[in-house]
C-alpha cells in the first residue's frame, strides 16, 4: 500500500474536487464505496430525499465502534475572494486549501485511508469498525444520520461509540476534543395587553409595564448546574418586541426571545417546569410560552473510547488534548442523547466554513495515523495502537 | 338682523358646503371676512406657507377676549361610506350632517353669528374682542397659529384670555370645558451591549439582560403629582425592540420608546433629571436618552374667564360645565404656556373626525347664545351676558 501520508493528501484532494455542496453528494461516496469494498467492507447505501447516506462495516460481533462523518460543505462564498479557487485543491505555504480541507473531507480520507490499513493488518481483528457517513450535516440535516440511527437501530447496529471527525482542535490538531454537547431550547414568551393610547390608556394594561420585572428577573437568573465538564446552563435572551413603531400606541403585546443552552444536570423538563414558575411568580398577565427543544445535552463520554483517545494522542502527538464540551452541534446529537460515548477528534477549525478554508499538510499526515490508533486500540481492548 | 339660531344653521351649511380639507380654506375666510367687516371689525388675512390665516378684532383698550378656532377639516375618508355627502350639509333626524359640522364649522359660525348680534348690540362696549381663526389646525400647525401668536405679541396684541370654539362636550352641549392639557414628552433610551451568538456571549454584555431592572423600574414609576385639575403624570411605554430577529445571535442594543403625559406640577426638566438619575441607578452599562418635549403643560385657566364660562353655562343651559384637562391637542398649546388662560367649550365630541360627522340641531341653536353670553359678560365685567 501506499504510505498513509501520501494517501491521505491524495484522497482528499480528490474529495475537494467534488464540488459536494448540501445536498450534493457529487460523487464523493462512489468514490469511498469502491475503496473500502476493496479492503472487504460490506456497504450499504442509502438515498433519502435528495441525500446520499453511507454505511460500511467490518467484522461481525463483539465491541462496536463507529467513524462518522459527512462529505457535504458549505457554500464557497464569493469565488473571488478566494485565493485558489474553492474546489481546486491547492497546496501553498504548508496548507492545503478547499472547501472542506478541514470540515471534513481530510477527516473522512483519514477514516477511509486507516480503514484501508487498519484492515490489511488486522483483517480478523475483533469487534466491529463500521463508518457512517451524509451528505447532510451541514444543511437541515433532516435525511442524513437523523434517519440513519434508527435504521441502524432496528438492524441492532448501533454503535458501543461513536469516533466523530469533526474539525475540534483550536491550535495545534489534537489539542483540543469534545466529549459531549450542551442543548439547546428556543423559548418565545409572549405576554398580553391591551393596546391603547398613550394618553389615555391604563398603565397597568401595559404589557410592557407589566412584563417589566419578570424580564429583569429572566437576564439575572443563575444555574449553578456546571461541573469538570459543562459550565452552568445560561440563558440569553434574543430578542424583545413590543409596540406598533407608533409613538402614540401603547404595546397589546410584548414577546422576549430566549434561548437556553443546557448541560445534562439541567434537562429541559425541569428548566421548562422552572421558567414557568418564574413566569408565575412575577405575575406579568395573560402569557403563554412557546417551548422548543432543539437540542438534547449529552455527554461527557466515559468508557473505553475517551480513554483511548487520549492515549493515543498521547503516543503520536506528544500531550492529551483537553476534553471540552463546547463548539456548534454537530451529528452528534442523534447518538450522544442516546448514550452513546460519542467523541470528536478533528483538524484545527479555525479557517473552517470561510474564505480559503485549509488544513496544513502536518496535520493532514499525521490524521490516519491517530484514526487508525484509536481504530486499533478500542477494538484490541488495549489502549493504544 | 335674523335670529341667531337660522342664522348660526344657514352660516354653518355654507362653511360646510365649502370643501376646506387641511390646509385648503376653500373660500372660508373670504365670507367670514365679508360679514365682521359689516359689523365693523378690523380684519387683517395673513397667508404663510400654503395657509391662510384671519385675525378680527374690535375695541381699543382694555381686557381683550380672544376667540379662536380654525376653518379647515379633516379628510373625509370613503366617499361612500357617508349616509349624505360630505360636503352637502344635510338635516336628518334632528342633526345637520357634513364634514366639518362638530370640528368646528358650527362654532365658527356661532363666533360669527355671536359677533354679529354682540356688535350690533353694544357697538361702543369697552375692552377688546377678537377672532383668530386659521385653514391650518388638524394638519401640520405649523404655519396657523404657531405663527400669529407671535405676530400677535409683535403687536402688542395678545388676549387677555382665549374661548376657544374646540368639540369639548361629551353627551350634551357645555357638560363639559377644557381648561388646560397636559404635555407631552417622547422619549428613546438606548442601551448598548455587544452582540453575540447565544452560545457564546456573555450575558453580562446582553443589553436585554442588563435593561431588565431598568426596565421594570421605568413600567413602576408613580408620579403623585396630580391635584383638583390634572391626573397624575403618566409614563407609557410604548415600544421595545432588541435584537436582529435571527433566535441564535444576541442584541447589541436594546431600545425602550416611552411617552409621559406631564401636568404642570411636573415640568420637563425635572422629569428628564428624575429620569436620568433612575437610569443612572439601574446601571444598565451604556446608555443615551433622547429626550423631546412635543407639549408643554398648560392651565388650568384661572381668572374671569372660567367664571364667565361656568356662570353663561349655568344661566343658559342650567347646569355648570365640569372642567377637564383631557383631550387631544388643540390649538391653545400656542397660547396656554404663554400663561394666556384657555377655555374650550364647543359642540358634542362624538362624532369628530369620523364619518356621519354631526352636530345635534339644538346644540347649533343654543352655541351663538353661549357664546354671546361670554362676550359680553367677559368684557362688561359682570358674570352674565
Ligand atoms: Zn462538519
Ligand atoms: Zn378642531
Amino acid at each position: 500500500m501506499t504510505s498513509r501520508a501520501s494517501a491521505v493528501l491524495e484522497l482528499t484532494r480528490e474529495l475537494i474536487r467534488r464540488a459536494s455542496v448540501t445536498p450534493e453528494d457529487a460523487g464523493c461516496l462512489d468514490l469511498i464505496e469502491h475503496r473500502l469494498r476493496a479492503v472487504g467492507m460490506r456497504v450499504e447505501r442509502r438515498r433519502v430525499g435528495e441525500v446520499d447516506n453511507l454505511f460500511a462495516r467490518h467484522g461481525e460481533s463483539g465491541p462496536h465502534l463507529m467513524l462518522l462523518g459527512h462529505t457535504d460543505v458549505v457554500p464557497p462564498g464569493p469565488l473571488e475572494e478566494w485565493t485558489s479557487p474553492p474546489f481546486e485543491p491547492t497546496e501553498r505555504n504548508g496548507c492545503l486549501f478547499g472547501r472542506g480541507a478541514a470540515d471534513m473531507k481530510s477527516s473522512v480520507a483519514a477514516f477511509v485511508v486507516a480503514l484501508e490499513h487498519y484492515l490489511h493488518e488486522q483483517p480478523d481483528h475483533s469487534g466491529i469498525v463500521s463508518l457512517l457517513l451524509t451528505s447532510d450535516e451541514e444543511g437541515p440535516a433532516e435525511h442524513g444520520v437523523r434517519v440513519m440511527v434508527p435504521w441502524l437501530q432496528d438492524q441492532g447496529l448501533l454503535p458501543d461509540a461513536c469516533l466523530i471527525g469533526e474539525p475540534s482542535s483550536l491550535e495545534t490538531l489534537g489539542d483540543n476534543v469534545r466529549i459531549g454537547r450542551r442543548g439547546s431550547i428556543q423559548a418565545i414568551l409572549s405576554v398580553r395587553g391591551r393596546q391603547g393610547h398613550t394618553a389615555y390608556a391604563d398603565p397597568a394594561d401595559n404589557p410592557a409595564h407589566r412584563a417589566g420585572p419578570l424580564l429583569a428577573a429572566l437576564g439575572q437568573l443563575d444555574f449553578e448546574d456546571g461541573d469538570a465538564h459543562f459550565p452552568p446552563t445560561r440563558l440569553q435572551i434574543s430578542n424583545v418586541q413590543a409596540g406598533t413603531g407608533a409613538e402614540n400606541v401603547t404595546p397589546g403585546e410584548l414577546k422576549v426571545l430566549f434561548n437556553l443552552r443546557n448541560n445534562p444536570n439541567s434537562p429541559a423538563d425541569v428548566l421548562e417546569a422552572r421558567l414557568r414558575a418564574l413566569i408565575e411568580a412575577n405575575d406579568p398577565g395573560p402569557w403563554t410560552l412557546d417551548w422548543r427543544v432543539s437540542g438534547v445535552p449529552f455527554g461527557p463520554a466515559t468508557g473505553r473510547l475517551p480513554a483511548v483517545v487520549d492515549a493515543v494522542c498521547r503516543s503520536q502527538l506528544g500531550r492529551a488534548p483537553v476534553q471540552d464540551t463546547g463548539g456548534g452541534t454537530s451529528d452528534g446529537r442523534f447518538l450522544g442523547p442516546l448514550g452513546i460515548p460519542c467523541v470528536e477528534l478533528g483538524p484545527v477549525n479555525r479557517t473552517i466554513h470561510r474564505i480559503d478554508e485549509c488544513i496544513g499538510l502536518d496535520e493532514l499526515e499525521r490524521l490516519p495515523g491517530l484514526y487508525h490508533g484509536i481504530i486499533a486500540g478500542y477494538l484490541s481492548g488495549s489502549e493504544e495502537g
